[in-house]
Formats: structure tokens, sequence, C-alpha cells
């Protein structure tokens, strides 16, 4: 009845129809806008928002717009004929309302709420209503539910190797990009660890970023089959992957929200890894006053979920409990943590000894989750493939294969010191204002914005002496960053020298 | 930076800009779309969800389109220069966030959230979470300061009379259009009654759409204020007065979500009241099978919530319980419930008798507000004002100062009867059933169509007897509504006569 026109409107993750308040062939008042609609052909169909359009050189009345995204997904050519209905609200609407109410749901139920979201049937309130109502209120079998669901919702991996690894951490601590030492390490002694790493959202950089700034990490999905054939591992952005899709969608719900159950987390996190063939899990949980995790009960409850979680999914986790006072590494920022990390593969002699240590530590633990390797010999093995240049050989194998980075990118040029106020030493590093000093400088958009580290704690310094140096590419992030930095360094200096 | 240009694009309650991609202004990445952006001049800002436009044709490089609603909104004319930057969330998220967490709120911050919601500066996801997070979760001062908030944010009416009487239903029964009896007799009287009412969401017809067969109903303040003036009553839809706007903001999310607590079904009611600027409150809390509230102790608990917060906020609340089991008076749907209330105001003898008992009896209560009628004698005195014939030269009054309808509508042409199975009498009818039956058959957008009922519970009927007749407008309409009622007639047929 009407014809499909491409409409060149960005929509983001929403699916937009747009039809003329004069169409020939449907009663408007059936379809008022942002009201959901089904749109039909013979073999395709699409659900979308509406929006109600005067003007006929958008749309004229014999046709049906849709944005960018839905014109993608619903993959006909313009001009196809299509029908278009009220969308009946997803079936399992019924069971957010029971939950809303209070009650507790079955796995049934909860797959068809997953499923649901992962087909864009949920609006935005619907998806809101869904993360509130389990905020604090989920029993272990919800949780253990949620994550089934989410990771059989999407793309399933499966690996041709019995045993499979992979590390997840859960993030807050800058410049902590252990992935980018530990997968070389542990592919090189013939593990495979086929990593899929998120960008930064709220941070000034994810692993993707850093890698980005050496390799190619826009994959697909057999581009990454090919690597992780050819290396073992490979260090991509999960973007492409399509890995727990609904877990994307909650997260873009719940993260301005700022609702982060420790249940929330742990689906999250282990349904990715379940949809991504893992079978064996390490997850660094960093502790500190300016971390995620503040305090070693908090922790202790999170490692319990998530080994409790992890065996009822069969799933071999391992958690690790680390040191989150400060960053890791020296830099903040994608090209700033590419250096670090480069350093610590080619074993320069100023390379961070702290990335190196926890990589080193990290990569043994997963190297015992090969059955040929000692308990207790994963660490000297770890820096055995580390010291003898295996890791780094490893590292441009893998840059080769998903392909080098085209240009190098360059440390951001607009540079300031930060200066200590007094002699002392530094007796505290607040993660969370560095990490957004670095962002306001332009991380992780502009790739050699950031921050470099020159003290850390325990380190002595005198009055006057640089604490670390911010860089920008652009003028007016330099301005927002050094106005930031003088508002306080994110440094406290104790005691006399 | 960027000239304003208006994109005839409705997209309804939202307000939406439309950036182009290649926009020589701004960096693009800061301005994702569906990000919350502000749009400034000197002297106007709005807040808007951004769409970005890949089409010269729709949105130039220079230019900043906004949608019909936005662009009305901001109030400028097409061309005015006007800059954007990316919208900071609301202050008040942070105590939506607490709230999320399980803290109660103090009056300040939920003055905060509604009037944030009311500015519209909340997403529908943030209006979600406020909602659930509520949602069986508020404390008694919650509550109130909840409804003050929604009543002190928005058009406050004041009246130049000591007593300004008001009612409401709290819905569920069809037909139950006693509004359109009571103003008149009250107002006959001689007591202030300035009644907004709302247009049907889910229901075949609100009083608005019924009031609107007779008279137009689409004021705006001032003229309901010249018609108050000259008639003491109106019978008017509230669209235009923007009592409790954030009220109406609350509904559009809720509704499909089914959120109906009755924490804000109070707060919900009361604020619009006191925002009309009622002094006495008579509600109608109909308690049936099929109605909204079921039993005894719902409704108790109900009316004592009323109670309590009316008396917080100074309004004198009278909650009567009635019998919600079956529709009042026969007709369901604009046309056939305005020949209903006509007929009682005119005293035709097949006039319904339950329509015109029930509003005489709260007319009667609401006529014991003024201090000069001697207690126990309401009723008699709005007997005598309905059977003088007072009210309905009131109603006419009242009509003809709001505008006689332009045309008279008629009743729906397509009809269908629908008959008794058997023999026997009628002992049940589900309200729910009929109501979805009516919309089916068109109302209220239709105006004329709906449902005449022959029969009530007690009658007796013989097998073949007509029930009630479906009128319809359209084909299609008439062929849903008339398979819909083959499914189950929504009458149960007892013993035999």
């Amino acid at each position: 009845m009407l014809k499909l026109k491409r409409i060149a409107i960005d929509t983001y993750r929403d699916n937009v129809a747009f039809l003329a308040r004069k169409c020939r062939h449907y009663r408007p008042e059936e379809f008022q806008a942002l009201k959901k609609i089904e749109i039909m052909n013979d073999h395709h169909h699409l659900l979308a928002s509406l929006l109600v359009v005067d003007d006929d050189q958008i749309v004229g009345p014999d046709e049906l717009g849709l944005s960018e995204q839905a014109f993608r997904r619903i993959g006909l050519v313009e001009g196809t004929t299509v029908s278009i209905a009220p969308a009946e609200p997803p079936e399992s609407v019924e069971f957010l309302r029971n939950k809303i109410h209070g009650h507790t749901l079955d796995s049934g139920q909860i797959r068809g709420i997953i499923t649901d979201i992962a087909n864009y049937r949920y609006s935005e309130r619907e998806i809101a209503a869904f993360l509130v109502s389990c905020a604090g209120f989920m029993t272990t079998s919800e949780m253990l539910s949620l994550t089934s669901a989410m990771a059989e919702v999407g793309t399933q991996l499966h690996w041709d190797a019995p045993v499979v690894v992979d590390k997840h951490c859960i993030g807050g601590i800058p410049g902590n990009r252990t992935s980018m030492i530990i997968v070389p390490i542990v592919a090189a002694h013939g593990l495979t660890i086929p990593k899929t790493s998120s960008r930064a959202i709220t941070s000034p950089a994810g692993t993707a970023d850093t890698m980005e700034v050496l390799a190619n990490v826009d994959l697909s999905l057999p581009e990454m089959r090919r690597v992780v054939e050819e290396c073992k591992g490979c260090v991509v952005w999960g973007g492409h992957v399509n890995l727990s899709p609904a877990d994307d969608i909650l997260i873009s719900v719940e993260r301005p929200l700022a609702i982060d159950t420790r249940e929330q987390m742990v689906a999250s996190i282990l349904s990715k890894k379940l949809a991504a063939g893992s079978t064996h899990l390490l997850i660094d949980l960093p502790i500190g006053p300016s971390a995620k995790v503040r305090g070693h009960a908090d922790a202790m409850r999170l490692r319990k979920l998530f080994e409790y979680v992890g065996d009822q999914v069969g799933l071999a986790i391992d958690v690790t409990v680390t040191d989150g006072e400060q960053p890791i590494g020296n830099g903040i920022g994608p090209v700033l943590e590419a250096r670090d990390v480069m350093a610590v593969l080619r074993r320069e002699p100023d390379a961070p000894r702290d990335l190196r240590e926890k990589s080193l530590r990290m990569a043994g633990m997963l190297l015992e989750s090969d059955p040929a390797l000692r308990g207790g010999a994963g660490y000297a093995r770890a820096q055995e493939i580390l010291d003898s240049g295996a890791a780094l050989e490893k590292m441009e194998q893998i840059i080769e294969a998903q392909g080098k980075a085209a240009t190098a990118a360059c440390v951001g040029e607009l540079t300031q010191d930060v200066l200590a106020p007094c002699d002392g030493s530094v007796t505290a590093i607040d993660c969370y204002r560095l990490a957004r000093l670095a962002r306001l400088a332009g991380a992780p958009m502009d790739k050699g914005a950031g921050i470099d580290l020159f003290k850390k704690i325990g380190d002595v310094v005198s009055e006057g002496e640089p604490l670390y140096r911010i860089h920008a590419c652009f003028k007016s992030d330099y301005k927002f960053a050094v106005n930031f930095a003088g508002e306080g360094s994110g440094y406290r200096i104790g005691g006399s020298a």
C-alpha cells in the first residue's frame, strides 16, 4: 500500500518511521505520533516509532519514510510496497508489569523480556521500568535466568579449543591496560584468548580505544575468527560481534540513570563472556577509595556472586582483588596508554613496573587453566614469555593480522605541567578526578589527549616539581582541562620529605 | 550561529531538533543522535532531543531544525540565530538516583523532580524510572510533597467565591456521565463549579468527548473564566488550561506501563483539583467485579488516603462508594451518552433511572457544602432543581456560553443487535469487555459509535431477545466489533425466567 522511502535522518538506536498526515491509505488518527507501528511486506517486518509529517518534500501521501537505521534493518529497497499496522505491545510487557508490582519472574518470563528488548520491541520507558524494578529486587534465580537469557539472545561463539580464556576488569582505574599485555602472553603460550573489548563511555579510554592506536579494531565476526585462528588471540572492539545485544541496550539506559547494582553488573559481564564461548574467566576487581569497589566487604560480596553464577552457568571463574588506589601505568588516554603497553612488551628499562607486574600476575593465573602447566608455575611461565620477546612478537603478529593502524597517532601537543604545591610525598591520587581531567583534555575522542603521570603514591616530591603533564589537541579542551586541574590536582601531598 | 528552521514533523509531546551532520559550527561528535541539547538565544531557551540529518533539503549546514512542537514552544521566528550546547542532565536526576536506590526524598527534592518533568527536562526513561521507583515505595510525606508540587507547577486558578466545588470519578464504569447533570444542578443552585474534564484515553468516552457532542469544549483559560462568571459552571476539556502539567506527562508514561498505585492516583487527582482552585471535592469511587476497585477493603484504604491527603492540603473531601457492577445509563460512546444525559435533564419518561438517581444523590452531597443549606436537605434541593427544569435551562445556558456544537453528531448507522442465548435473567455485565467493544466499534473517535444497552442486571430476558445494539460508523470497525461480541457478549444470563 505504501512505498518505502529512505529518509537521511540518523536516529541512533531507534527505528523511526515517517508517515504523511495526508496519507491516502490509512486513517491518520490510528497512527498518532510517537506510537509504535509494525511495518510489513511478505517476508520482512519491523517495529518503529512513528512521526507524522506535514511536508510532501519529506514524505508524500503514498510513502512511508524510514530513518537510516530502520531502513537498513528492514533490508528492503526504496519503492518496495509495505503495509503498516499499529503495533501491539510485546507480550512480555505483561511480565514487566508483574515485576513492577513486586512479583518474582520465572526463567521463561525473563527470557521473553530479554528477547523483546534485543529485538527493539521495548521503548526506553519500558527498559527503564524493567531496570528500576530489578534494581535491588532480584532473586538469585532471576539473576541466573537473566544471565543465561542475555547470553543466548544474539551471537554465540564456539571455538575449536577445550580451553578458551578471557579476562575482564570491572573498571574505574585509569591506565589499567593489562589486556593488551595479557593477550599476547597467553596466546604466545598457545591458549585461545579471543578478547572483545569496549570503547570508553564514561572513562578516558577503553581497551578498544587504546588498541586502535596500534591496529584496526573494527573487525567483523569472520575477520575476528581469522585473526584468532592465525594468532590464538585478538584485541578487537565488540561492537560488530553482537554478543549479548540486550546487554548493550540495557547499559545504554542504565548508565544515564546510574543504576549500578551488583546483580546487573554480574549478569552483564557473564552474559557477554558466555556468549563469547569462554570456558575460563579471570575478573580483575580493583579496590580503592576512588574505584568502583571501595572496601573488602563489598569486594567479597561481589566475588561470591560472580562465583555463584559462574558455577551455575558452567564458567570457571577466578576473581582477583587488586590494588585500585591509583592509576596503573603512567599514561591516561589512548596514545599514552598504548605507549606504556608497548614499553612493557619491549622490555624498555623505564616501562611502568606496576603495569608489568599486574599483567604478569594475571597472565600467570590464566595460564594455569592450561592442564599441562604445573600448579604455581603460571607466573614464571608468563615472565618467561614476556622476557624472551615472545609476547612482543605475538603482539606484532596480532597487530598485523587485525591490520596495522594507518597513521601513527601522536600525543597532544598542547601541554601543561601540574606542579607539587609543597615538599612532601604523594599520599593519595583521586582516580575519578584524573579520569575526568583526561576526558576534559579530549580523551578518548582525541587519541593523543590525556595525562602523563610522573609521580605515584609514596613518591617524594619537592615544591614546584611536576606531578603530571596534561596533553590536549584542541585549545578549548586545553583550557577546560587546565582550569579543572587548577581547581584541584587530584593529588594529595602529605608530611614533609 | 545557526538559523532556526521549522520542520513540519509532528513529534507529539517531544521536542525534537534536527542538525546536519555537516553542520559548519559544531563538532558533530559532541552532538550524537538522541542526546538532549539546549537551544538558546538571548531570551529564549529550550531543551530538545537531537536527530542528525544527512540531507541538505531537510536541514542545511547552517541551520537548526525544530519539530512543530519545539518550534511553537521556543516562540521564535524562522531564521532567528540560535546557539546550541549539549544539555546537562537536570540537577534533580541526582534525587531520582537516590530514590531508585531506596532513599526517601524530602519535599524540596520532589519539587525539583516535578519541576523538571513539567519543563520537559526528563527523558521518557527518567520519567519511567521515577514512577517505578515510587510504585509501592512512597512514604505519606513523599505523597503529600508530590501532590503539592504537582499542583503548584503549572496554572493555579483562583475563583472569587468562598466555596468552589468539584467532583471526580476514579473511572472504569462505562456511561457514568453524572458530571453533565451535576454541574447544571449545582450551578443552578448558585455554587461555583468550574469543571475541567479529560478526553478518553483507554475508555470509550471521557466527559469532554461526550460534552463535545453538544458544545465546544476546547476553551482557553480566559474563555473558561468568562463561562464560569456567566453561568457559575462549565464542562470543558482540561487540555488548554495546563492544570498540573506534570501529571499529564506522568500519566502518559505510567499508562502504557500499567503502573496504577493508589499513591499515584490520589496525587494525580488531588493535584489537579488543588490547581483548579477547588475547596470542596466529591469523589465517586465505584466498586464492582470489573471496576477499578473490586472490594470494600480496597475502597476503604483508598478513601482514607484521599481523606488524609485532602486534610493536609486543605481540601474538604467526601468520598462516596457507589455501585460499579454495571454501566450507568444505557448508552456507551459520546453520542449515546449525551442522549442519556439530555433525557435526564429533559425529564423524559424513559430517561435512565440509574443515571438520574446517582446524579441527584451526588449533586445533593455537593449542595450541602453550601453553608446556607440545612444538613440532609441536599438531595431534595437537587431534585427540585432538576424537576423544575432549572437544571435543563442551566445546561442550555452553559452550552450557549461555551459555543453550541456546529453540527449535530448522529448515532452510527451500521448496527448489530446482540441477542440473549437463552431464557433467564441478567446476573452480571462485564464493564471492561463492553468498554473494549465500544472502542472497537469506533468510540470515542467516531462520536456516534458505541453500544446501546437494552437490559441491565436483574432484567428478565427470553432467548433471542436483544441485550444491546452495537453502533459503528465504518465497516472495518463494525466487523471488528461484531466479531469481538461474537466471542463473548459480556453478559451473563442465569437461572430461567
